[in-house]
């Protein structure tokens, strides 16, 4: 399929075209340039919304059971499960398919996992660049889902529209959570698994640290939804929530706000990536003499990022 | 303190300095550069190693049982917990002290935990300044500590000169850890409360995974070592697994070479950072109007990144 047949496809929200065109996210295909190209004026109709949270905390069963509540509203949705994945065991795929079985039939419904084989910094741009590809295919509403421990793990999630923090009981997820950062990109709390022991123990924790944190009076608190997504319990009042801060990003300007964040991360991204590569790795590169004599102590980092610099420069 | 006092009491390892450098490290002072100066002919003598593992998994309990070890065969040993923590919840500052509780009174153990409440990238040069600064007080050991879910801490902990994965039954542990992709990084798998049901199950999956890896005859094999670290069952053979991928690194050339690249993402961070600063985020600046353009789908992210880029050289 040559690219400007593939925009054409994406567009019209072809599945195998929306496979191969994530397929290069993932690769970091030369020929992303051009579909990027082809796709930005047909981006920003859809609904970005993250989810994160530490492993376990019920993020697939989570998901699907919101994907369920979107399509009972008639809208179409796409997921994107932002895997860390190691090419090797090919856990991404297997997942996929596990989760794939109960929407297989539903046209409306496009679940993927995208690995990440690339270097620091390769999550950076991928993640904003797949969920470009599924805006621009038309889905109404994209759930981006990544696993809430990795500082850039956070970022992405806290990169939607809207931001879902899962935790559960007696996972120690609540103080995790904080731990890793999520606080400050919450927009919604959900406490799944909210029939186990300790559901309300740390509900209350949650309840402390959205209360400690300072905000203006008409900056939006995030809301904490109790949920059993596996029975479909809570699902109902997460979309309520949803809803509630769509509308507020909506009348307060916020959501161009977000967006125009969202495309900043996304373009340095792209700047820092084209810049690593001028840098020069490899044998008689600028870094990599820099960084031997920084490793034999000849050095320090700073004076060495000078030279490097200096190389660039000129 | 001025800065040549600071880098004079550092290299002496004084406590209150090392405090305070660290500080430095967080906050991403200028006055990092005179430090770094300061500090680098006299790094390259510790032996560091990496810890990473799912929340929950035992980290702190492993590494202060692994303290303990060396303490015996009396080495001086520092431990540096990265914690992508929120400045928000003080929650690293609490770990540190009850796990100081233990050591308070031993001169030869410093336990520090560092928040990074920088940007994403910020983890890339700030753990390996805190790790440079515990290095040149002399240390024989520093111990850092990440949780394993996240790219960039992932990455941390594999720029160790040994890097050991955690896992423990019953959690999902071993298979999220695949899909973390700390299996590349791994020297040494240790499945920790080993006690517990799921234990072999665990041992199973993880022998499968470093059965299924290709490597070259003379390429290390990770070891997995079983044990209670809050008991300290396992501890000794896990510190005998340290000593033995430690002498096959000298032997084999192998901790050069780690030491060199641990150096390069050191370097290359700072670059990036630097670069970072020019392409200028903030009203007017040239990053804010190519999101800007993005976000309205006027221009795709690599026609955008490409004018920052003009606007760099210019």
């Amino acid at each position: 399929m040559d690219t400007p047949r593939l925009v054409e496809k994406l567009l019209r929200g072809d599945r195998r075209a929306l496979a191969r065109a994530i397929t290069l996210v993932e690769n970091g295909s030369p020929e992303l340039r051009e579909i990027m190209a082809g796709l930005a004026p047909h981006t920003g109709r859809a609904r970005i919304i993250g989810f994160t949270g530490s492993p376990g905390v019920g993020k697939s069963t989570t998901t699907n059971a919101v994907v369920r509540a979107a399509r009972a509203r008639g809208l179409s949705v796409a997921v994107l499960a932002v895997d860390p994945s190691s090419p090797f065991t090919g856990g991404a795929l297997l997942g996929d398919r596990v989760r794939m079985q109960e929407h297989a039939t539903d046209p409306g419904v496009y679940i993927r996992s995208m690995a990440n084989r690339g270097h620091l910094g390769g999550l950076s741009w991928a993640a904003p660049h797949a969920l470009r590809v599924l805006d621009a295919a038309g889905f109404d509403v994209v759930l981006v889902e990544t696993v809430g421990v990795g500082q850039a793990e956070v970022e992405i999630a806290g990169q939607a529209d809207t931001t879902v923090v899962l935790c559960a009981p007696g996972m120690g997820d609540s103080v995790q959570a904080a731990k890793a950062g999520v606080l400050e990109v919450a927009d919604v709390f959900a406490v799944n698994k909210a029939d186990r022991e300790g559901a309300k123990s740390t509900l209350r924790e949650l309840r402390q640290m959205v209360a400690m944190k300072d905000r203006a009076d008409d900056e939006w608190k995030p809301p904490i939804v109790m949920m059993v997504a596996v029975h479909d319990e809570g699902v109902d009042e997460l979309w309520e929530r949803l809803d509630a801060h769509f509308a507020h990003l909506e009348s307060g300007g916020g959501l161009a706000e977000r967006r125009r964040r969202r495309a900043r991360e996304e373009v340095q991204a792209i700047v820092l990536d084209l810049l690593r590569s001028r840098i020069g790795v490899g044998d008689g590169g600028a870094l990599e003499s820099a960084a031997r004599d920084v490793a034999e102590g000849r050095r320090d980092p700073y004076a060495a990022a000078d030279l490097v610099l200096k190389e660039l420069d000129a």
